[in-house]
């Protein structure tokens, strides 16, 4: 088992059950409830409820996809929490993805105005992108994350074992925020990532384990997104604005199949504005290539992804807001663009896309 | 101007006019929305439209009432928000009663995971009650401030110049709270308040202070209310269940108007369970009756009020938690009470208004 420990709180990864039985019986919480969708609940509960030795747990179940991610949900998870006599002396306990990760933690975090959570993220999305940072929250009229608040869990869990039940687009899209992280902030790795030549043979506890580091010195330096944090929102600015509309349509992209997209685009943005070379723009969509399957972006879409991009949290002064990076390792934040120039991204990724994309 | 100078921001009592002017210009926040209800709406917002010289306000207005403190009204203010284009370093002011001040903070603290807001409580009971706490949130499923968060203003504004416009029941609803506060904590102060015998000579703004102090310094010493802060629940176990019950009646009870009965009801408990004489529970009584109009309990409600009791957020493991006093001035939290006993103080509390309460 390897630890990174944080300001306020550890993150355990690999055989944790031990750690995890200890933490249990050193809190002497009140009243346990697991939050499950109806994916973990069949596939991952089972080995919680066998490895803990704490069995009485409470459940509480909601249907599985980010288009649950609502309002209307907590309200539902709300309500099963008052049912259950749950109190501020309780503990929930988050079996899933991001979705219940993220929304779990801001039902926790708000029911009676606060009860202990940890997170025991299932995809290699949420191990990599949710175990710091203390972001929780919904979607709200469609736009991402828009309703929440910053609170850190007790502690976080992670086995690979878990990820044994994804499927390799899961795998993929939590793949993108490892790449991420080296691009905006450790050219080395990204050296080293340019060697993997399949995802099947990876061993992700070890990818896992500096992926987080990187995140968590970016994070402690700036823990409300003031600065320097914006440096993780590399690629997400035109990702999550792709990954919305997606999200509507007959092909859902999983976020970090977005979040791949948005980088080539910001990468090309990073070029325009601030002189990033062109070539490594293309080494850098080489290497997606090998991984992601081809999404062509409809025109008529562009102006959707544009009003949407206005609604980002992290805007100021009613411009959109980019973190991009040049040279790769270094993130420049505060950067924006103008529409002609997005779209123009866009285009771009549609052209070098048809270059370097297999179709699979 | 009186200044109270809390750890991370400052209360500032009587003609702040200038002092708000200076912190908005300070501040150069991208932009400032105000949250209203139906009454501050034409009675309070002229005279902060008049007095603040930035003008450029946007507005949101809400039905005024404790029930429509509730997730459908956060919904339309979050949509509000959106609509107009609110973002993390944008401003609200939530200028109203309770509700406004805790529905608004908690919209505000949870839009994009959090904007700053400041509080200009506008009725005599958040004054003395909202200023100190970072208690924010709402009702849900007619469970008082059930879902919520703690989270400071960047400051609060006081003027008695917006109590002028309140009816005598508001006044008399926020003189429980400042009552309390003696009860708990300052046995002086109760000698003088006895003095006290109509309110409408009072002047708020010197009884303001020291009942603000008493709270800060119980809140700074507890600031999660895992320990003593739970002394200012006094009065509030039997009250908001009382309350609550109410507000579904035909004569819905005022918040400290339920407070005074809960604070009779616990004095009683206090009697029975920590020896707090008998003659000083008629003391209180006495002087309620000055001011507070006769309310007679319902043998009928009294399991829903049981039933409510048992959903507090104070509760630990499953019994009802009490915070009671003996003598004055000194709280004794972490009491509890069992069902038989709570039937016998609401019936106490009936008897013992026939004996002192008039029917005005």
């Amino acid at each position: 088992m390897q630890t990174i420990e944080l300001q306020d709180y550890h993150i355990l990864i690999g055989d944790f059950w031990n750690a995890f039985n200890s933490f249990l019986k050193e809190r002497g919480y009140s009243k346990i409830v697991v939050i499950v969708d109806t994916n973990t609940s069949k596939l991952c509960l089972p080995i919680l409820r066998q490895k803990s030795q704490y069995k009485d747990f409470e459940v509480i179940q909601i249907h599985e996809g980010e288009q649950h991610k609502t309002i209307e949900t907590c309200q539902k998870i709300w309500q099963e929490m008052m049912k259950k006599g749950m109190e501020r002396r309780s503990l929930t306990i988050n079996l899933g993805g991001g979705v219940i990760g993220d929304m779990g933690g801001f039902c926790a975090s708000t029911f009676k105005r606060g009860m202990d959570f940890i997170q025991m993220p299932t995809t290699l999305l949420s191990q990599v992108d949710a175990s710091i940072g203390g972001k929780l929250g919904i979607d709200f009229h469609h736009i991402k994350n828009s309703i929440g608040v910053f609170k850190n869990p007790q502690a976080v869990f992670i086995s690979s074992e878990f990820l044994n039940t994804l499927p390799k687009r899961e795998i993929r899209s939590g793949f993108a925020e490892i790449i991420k992280h080296s691009l905006i902030a450790d050219a080395e790795n990204w050296e080293y990532l340019k060697t993997i030549k399949s995802l099947e043979k990876v061993e992700w506890a070890n990818l896992l384990k500096p992926s987080l580091l990187i995140k968590q010195r970016i994070v402690e330096e700036d823990p409300f997104e003031n600065g320097i944090r914006k440096a993780l929102n590399f690629g997400h600015t035109i990702g999550h604005a792709i990954e919305s509309i997606a999200l509507q349509s007959d092909y859902p992209l999983l976020h970090g199949e977005a979040i791949a997209i948005g980088m080539i685009c910001e990468g090309w943005l990073s070029h325009k504005i601030l002189n990033f070379p062109l070539k490594k723009v293309e080494e850098i969509i080489h290497f997606f290539a090998r991984f992601y399957d081809a999404f062509q972006l409809e025109e008529k879409d562009y102006s959707s992804y544009i009003e949407l991009m206005k609604k980002d949290k992290k805007n100021e002064n009613q411009t959109i807001n980019f973190s991009l990076i040049n040279p790769i390792g270094n993130a420049i934040i505060n950067q924006t663009a103008n529409q002609v120039l997005i779209r123009e991204s866009l285009t771009f990724y549609n052209n070098s896309f048809g270059k370097y994309f297999n179709k699979k």
